[in-house]
């Protein structure tokens, strides 16, 4: 008899495995866990004996499990409410206007200063807590609404904090280089800050699985980001960029001589850039939300990045200024409603992909090893996710082996 | 004392009357009701001496209420997915190869009438209920995935079903006029059936609140449209029509000539049928989940409706072709994403406006005389409910002066 903690039955299950049918579906299939790992995957016909009475048997009676969703681009921890710029500016108020209001991401980073920590978490808990109930078991959190020491601390503490509270899986992102704070009018002065100051401190405390920048014209310069890059990989973090959003500036180049995690945004990426993240590995993380959000025309080269086979992730960046959209299975269908890439292609991206996004190499697919992450679906065909809105069709949550109650 | 069954105390109150200030706010508000209905609403101070032990009395503790929101333009009634549909022609296939392979309306059609009314009522069980949790107290359901007498029925009685089931208000439409059955090869035949035999029929068993038909180069010219008004007429029944939303066909003078509740989609309108809708009193239903889904491009004349002060409503369209979208709250910030409408725009959209859409006054707004039909919300202002997406600020829903589980 096999040992087994748990066994799903009479389940379709879309592996989301490379190399295989569409999604990797198994029809007929079943799946048993031990230790919160997938100890076996199959059609349910070979599932070996294991005993009935010492094991948790869910028949799901033909519904789908799908791995668990991975939001690999979130700025959830944050204070403050931009609705009344969002008010202001579809009343017709000019920038400078909204501006001198206290408009912008300074209004964010006053808020979130503000903020305490306990505030701080009861709000991201919400957020949390919405994108569990769509299905997700691995989130990233960036900070940079802080741009101090302490605040960009409180900010990452929180994320930990989170990942204290919640059974899903979270990775922080130290994103000090999000925009130059008040105290600052010099770039280099506070990248200088950054470098030497806070990075080191943040990573010495263990608050910091990877380092992100803002590389725009409006942001950080490629010299300046290359300057934090060099001091993430001093320290052994692994990096990532917000680039070529708004302008074809050569962060996203930067990012794949750092052999970085992802580039993410990219709408104005050329083919150079394209064949750079191919060869360094590193994944496309589109983000619609914002795209929508914007009102932007520039699309992403989804075209050249299937033809380099760079993989694309896709999330939220779930953020109060260009994207207050809580919701991933929405980023799905506006990836492929804005951006057409296919259901399969969208779902990878929140899948596989998202995974490869953050590093993780035991999730982001069902197989033999991996983390017993996963949803579990009443719907017709895995496309149904990308497609139909507002209709939960998650039935039950598992993260670790584990059902979790939402 | 004042006899009152409920009292909402310590409230921020978006009464979105009009002649007022911004969303008809009261601030540190109070809102009794009696037997279902308004009975006083004003400043906290000022609310009369009542026996507390006999009443109901619920401190919200400054959050919003907001009048039940209101969708009044659904299809949500509705057999089979249209997943495969959106796979495939995401997969790069063409609209041929798509009817082929038995997609469009008549998939929907098919998949409908080959559903039990049982089987019907679960799906559409589904879409209210989440309707319900975003806010909705009142909807309106369509017919017109049958196309024959015994489908349509079964449609409309699914309707009422879910209207007993449910606390919230129904209105049943009926929409036969949607297209071409597979039985019938001649638009004048089909009408001929529609108006002697189908619409008699539904009206006199008490099925039907509204007459709509899909006026449109692909559905019904506006001769045939008119014969179904005529009709509609002779029975007392109110009409609508899905009118320009592919071309300025003349579907909304119709409607106003008429005197019809409402012209929806209207992208393609004219000033000519501006001026006829401001002068019969039509509403404009705006649709912005179908705009978005099918990639539209022409805008609705928001500015012309502004200036001949023709009320606009903001709706689901919820189907399984154009509009997959059981999310109000995002066709608010759709509304004002896509169509730059104000936040408190689409607010009266799918409050004030959405109510006279469905011919009711007595919902809508929160006034004295009014049903107690209202959501408790927590957020910052009432743009939040068209600014952020994704954790539901709802509270607590009321309908009747009853709060509803949900
Ligand atoms: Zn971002
Ligand atoms: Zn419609």
């Amino acid at each position: 008899m096999t040992d087994f903690d748990a066994v799903w039955i009479n389940a379709r299950i879309a592996t989301m495995q490379a190399n295989q049918a569409p999604y990797g579906v198994i029809e007929q299939g079943a799946l048993a866990s031990k230790d919160g790992y997938i100890v076996w995957l199959g059609p349910e016909a070979q599932l070996p004996a294991y005993e009935a009475a010492k094991t948790r048997v869910y028949d799901v009676q033909g519904q789908w499990l799908l791995p668990g969703l991975i939001d690999c681009h979130t700025h959830l921890v944050y204070g403050g409410s931009r609705a009344n710029e969002f008010e202001m500016r579809l009343q017709g108020a000019s920038y400078q206007a909204i501006a001198q209001a206290g408009g912008g991401i300074r209004s964010t980073v006053k808020a979130t200063r503000e903020a305490s920590a306990e505030a701080l978490f009861e709000l991201a808990k919400a957020r949390v807590n919405t994108l569990m109930q769509q299905g997700v078991t691995r989130l990233e959190i960036k900070s940079g609404y802080g741009l101090d020491l302490a605040s960009e601390r409180k900010m990452l503490q929180v994320a930990r904090q989170l990942a204290q509270h919640f059974p899903l899986h979270i990775h922080t992102t130290f994103l000090g280089a999000h925009a130059l704070p008040p105290e600052f009018d010099d770039a280099d002065a506070y990248m200088d800050y950054l470098c030497h100051t806070m990075l080191p401190t943040l990573h010495q405390e263990g608050l910091v699985d990877a380092v992100d920048v803002f590389c725009e014209g409006i942001g950080f310069s490629v010299a300046q980001s290359k300057r934090l890059f060099q001091c993430a990989q001093q320290l052994g973090l692994p990096v990532k960029a917000h680039a070529e959003q708004l302008s074809n500036l050569g962060g996203t180049a930067l990012v794949a001589e750092f052999a970085g995690l992802s580039a993410d945004h990219i709408e104005f990426l050329d083919e150079a850039g394209v064949k750079a993240m191919a060869q360094a590995g590193t994944v496309a993380v589109l983000l619609p939300g914002a795209y929508y959000f914007l009102k932007e025309t520039q699309l992403p080269p989804i075209e050249l990045l299937r033809q380099y086979q760079v993989p694309m992730a896709v999330a939220t960046d779930l953020n109060p200024g260009t994207s207050p959209l809580c919701n991933l299975p929405l980023m799905l269908n506006m990836a492929c409603t804005l951006f057409a890439l296919t259901p399969e292609e969208a779902l990878l991206g929140v899948t596989r992909h998202a995974a490869k996004a953050l590093g993780v190499d035991d999730a982001g697919m069902l197989a033999v090893g991996l983390r017993a992450d996963f949803g579990c679906y009443t719907m017709v065909q895995p496309a149904e996710l990308a497609y139909q809105q507002g209709v939960n069709p998650l039935t039950q949550l598992v993260i670790g082996g584990k059902t979790i109650p939402f």
